[in-house]
């Protein structure tokens, strides 16, 4: 079998640490049981190299043999190809992932992403703008919840879609959008305690705190929180390395 | 072969008209040259049959048999499993169909897709919120860009991922948001130049222009319209119409 290499950031600022998108193919490969080994790529000076792997100049992206992939999605279903821990064996049961797969990105990171950029950036308020998002993602949760309040994961046994539900999901937490979704809570909750999720995000927040921040001047980052705090965004460091990956450098 | 229904609206307003999602589907099935069906259900009284579908109340679906599958990346990609002219033959191509497919939902629709609301909506100007969306937009096109000046399709031969690249764009273009991206502004000549768009467009807006609005108060839209403006999304008959679907009723 072909060694798996998932290539993240060498380092990131406090804001987004335990939150890029390499969390999802971690969690992934952990869940599978499959041997990777990981490389990381200069968060500062992103080269032609990386944008041959990754066009929009952000992480991450996995190599298996002489294939480079790149996209979180795209990666959770190449590895879901590989694994039944993480699709459904029947073809019915792979429908369903592959639908909530694209749910998770389409219907509900779609609403979730902007709103968290507007969130993470503080332009809420009493703005139409920031209703208008407002209302897209509470329109989005209002129909996931009954969902999620009759089953314990979307396919039937837990996949990849749960994967990236739960991490999207995980967003909206972290700056209190799920409340009021009490099913959508205890999803992230069921998700976010499974043993292959721990291990990756401490991976994740190993990694990228081990280093001091590499920018010039230096974007205030400290080299290791216990806890990542809601950061501030006018800091164009940090704005770069949102989950989103909103204003790429290079 | 099972027989292929897809479903959509028996009426949208006229603002989304030409842009409601099952247009994607439409010009996949046309590409492939897959015989199907299209049913409609109403746009203005969403059931539990509808929901069980699509849970959250959108359009469209694809049935297959006794498959019934809901996103229009997913069904795509369940499409391309069906047919060589939706996805290449080859590992590494079809490798790369699905990271652009990904790219074009994960990557560039969220990006433009918080922008068109915004710009829909009319709450654009000189606001932090609409400045932080229109910049996450840019830096997205700004990579995409030279990726489209150096290739016809982004896959190598015509797929999945350029139906989906191509449909998103154009709906940025319609806010002339590619002013200053003449290669995503050709390259959506290109794909929409295709017979089987062409097909699926006319097609759509057939279906959609047919019938007067049934809402009540009527939203005020015409039964037929040449080119559809870009209408007043104040109304929220329209709103709950957008490409994006925002503000789903029901």
């Amino acid at each position: 079998m072909a060694d798996l290499i998932l290539t993240t950031f060498d380092w990131v600022p406090e804001t987004p640490r335990g939150y890029v998108r390499d969390i999802r193919v971690r969690w992934a490969l952990e869940e599978a049981g499959l041997p990777y080994r990981v490389k990381s790529v200069p968060f500062d000076a992103r080269n032609a190299e990386h944008f041959s792997h990754q066009p929009f100049g952000q992480v991450p992206w996995l190599t298996d043999g002489d294939i480079s992939i790149f996209e979180s999605g795209a990666i959770l279903l190449h590895l879901g190809n590989r694994s039944d821990a993480l699709m459904p064996a029947d073809p019915r049961g792979r429908c369903k992932a592959l639908e909530w797969l694209f749910a998770a990105l389409n219907s509900v990171e779609m609403a979730s992403l902007p709103w968290s950029i507007l969130a993470f950036s503080g332009n809420t308020g009493d703005t139409p703008g920031w209703k208008r998002l407002d209302e897209f993602l509470k329109a989005r949760l209002q129909h996931l919840e009954p969902v999620l309040a009759r089953r314990e994961w979307l396919a039937g046994t837990f996949s990849v879609a749960d994967i990236l539900m739960a991490d999207v999901l995980r967003l909206v937490d972290r700056f209190d959008g799920l409340e009021g979704h009490p099913a959508c809570r205890d999803y992230v909750a069921r998700a976010t305690t499974r043993p292959s999720f721990v291990k990756a995000h401490a991976d994740q927040m190993a990694r990228q705190t081990e280093q001091q921040c590499p920018l010039s001047p230096p974007c205030g980052s400290k080299p290791t929180v216990a806890k990542p705090p809601i950061g501030d965004l006018t800091n164009p460091a940090n704005l770069q390395l949102l989950p989103c990956s909103v204003g790429v450098r290079a």
